[in-house]
């Protein structure tokens, strides 16, 4: 893949025509409103442009691609990859087409497999900040609903600017976002500020039963089976469970159980301390240092014995 | 109290010598960290300059105090009260020099009771906005302490920049803080990325116990007197409870009992939709639009049939 600068990028998509964006799977706020975000500009510059379905969309995010979305690739488009960082990410949808993908951009530093073109910024908290840049850049006018697809992007990659990711050019994009006529309270309202009543049944639940260790250190959390069933928990209820430890004070390494079918999915969130990469990468798992995840065959148990024995091999008290 | 401009209140600071901030009672992250920002900018120039103690302020807000805090008012020390809406809310520390302030700086657009002259701007989302303004317009050197200050003033009244009161101005004021060096990201994590094991029971217990109704219109919580107690709950740990209804989805009017010794503290915080200051008016309390009090006496029993019996005379079908 050959890096192109954001003047670059710019001037070839004015020149070309008949976009298709690809969104990454599990699709997230950030993908899903930087796609959005895109193809409104590209429209809005009288463009053909849409964003390919991708069968895991969620209601949570339908608004922001009303009308914009198609099922069909058109022979001759043009492929445009939002925030997805590798092929094998890529919406199930958009296997077919990965290896045609013409323009990728992104904001992670992971390894490049695909694309021919591509624009992509690590320092940026969201890959909508780069589709901000470029969308001035394109002088593409930037209307209502391209600013709440940004601000989406944005907010959601930032955990709402808590997150170590942001940055002032975060905090600046928002800004414009904001200025540019996005209802952000609206959108924090749906994202940040309400949880349905199962979810916090489910809080409720892993509050009571995670256990601690090495003094509050780590929390251990299970999730059984036949627990989202009861509760009738949605998977926009749950996209951010991995986390729920590591909202505790004190705790610095969170782990997560999920019983499955095959045996235990296990996530793993520690503080810059500890290395989560290294502790699933020992139960065959693997990851990023603050976020990792590994599954596990055999029950629940077994799992927790095996990340537990983990721990301590790596010279954590428990 | 005479009104005056940012550069006319600089100019006047920028004047006079020896000053004590006044900070609010139950005083929250932006009366402490306006209090503490002004008080390093003016410390930065030169000035004598001091934060009164007051005897409500919390640990979690400690850090950004550090150093900066007195218990003695000096003869012809120059008092400035900040986010200090009306001189019956000053902390209790304060009650005796309410009535010689000379400058008052603030954000609410209550009725002005008490101070000389004074910079008041409704439109700040944060009355560290305007702090920030005024070091700026002043030629205050601001350094990561005053930075951290003024970043903790403005996301904590912003819920972390949640709230319907945040503006592009608010953002870009919180990018600037990040500018000159503010760890935002360890002010988030304290403020609003932990809670304490504690609290997490209490949400535990209100999730389990939140009576709902009109189709989940109404959530109806009670804090018994003695859970605080037997949970070990902090004020700090409870600051933000009364809002707890709201954070459920398809909740518009939520009510928080809190049984003490005399009987029932209720707080009612209401979507747009509704006007928590009638409910509360109704039954001898009083407070905003959104969020609003009242104290009853008797069991709480009676406190909830009350309250209930003031929603359905208002037109809620419950």
């Amino acid at each position: 893949m050959k890096l192109l600068t954001i003047p670059e990028l710019a001037e070839e998509l004015r020149k070309n025509d008949n976009y298709i964006m690809l969104t990454h799977r599990r699709p997230d706020g950030d993908t899903i409103g930087s796609a959005a975000a895109l193809c409104g500009g590209l429209r809005a510059l009288g463009k053909r442009a849409a964003v390919l379905e991708n069968p895991q969309f969620t209601e949570k995010y339908r608004p922001f691609l009303d009308g914009l979305t198609t099922d069909c690739v058109p022979e001759n488009a043009v492929l445009v990859s939002v925030d997805v960082a590798s092929k094998g990410i890529v919406s199930f949808s958009g296997i077919d087409y990965v290896n045609q993908v013409s323009y990728v951009i992104d904001h992670h530093g992971l390894q490049r497999d695909f694309g021919e073109l591509g624009f992509v910024d690590p320092s940026a908290a969201a890959c909508g900040e780069i589709i901000l840049d470029l969308l001035r850049q394109m002088k593409a006018p930037i209307d209502k609903k391209i600013a709440e697809a940004l601000y989406c992007a944005i907010s959601t990659d930032t955990g709402c600017f808590r997150y170590s990711n942001v940055t002032a050019r975060t905090l600046r994009a928002a800004a414009d976002c904001k200025e540019y006529g996005a209802d952000i309270f609206a959108i924090n309202q749906v994202m940040f500020m309400t949880k349905r009543l199962a979810r916090l049944k489910l809080d409720a639940y892993l509050t009571e039963t995670t256990q601690f260790f090495a003094d509050g250190l780590v929390a251990l959390s299970v999730i059984p089976e036949t627990l989202k069933e009861e509760l009738g928990i949605t998977e926009d209820d749950i996209d951010d469970i991995s986390g729920f430890g590591r909202e505790i004070a004190g705790v610095e390494i969170a782990i997560m159980l999920r019983q499955v079918a095959e045996g235990g999915k296990i996530s793993v969130r520690t503080s810059p301390n500890y290395d989560a990469s290294a502790f699933c990468a020992a139960v065959g798992g693997g990851g990023h240092k603050a976020a990792a995840g590994a599954t596990i065959r055999g029950g629940i148990e077994e799992a927790k014995k095996q990340i537990l024995r983990t721990l301590e091999e790596s010279g954590v008290k428990l």
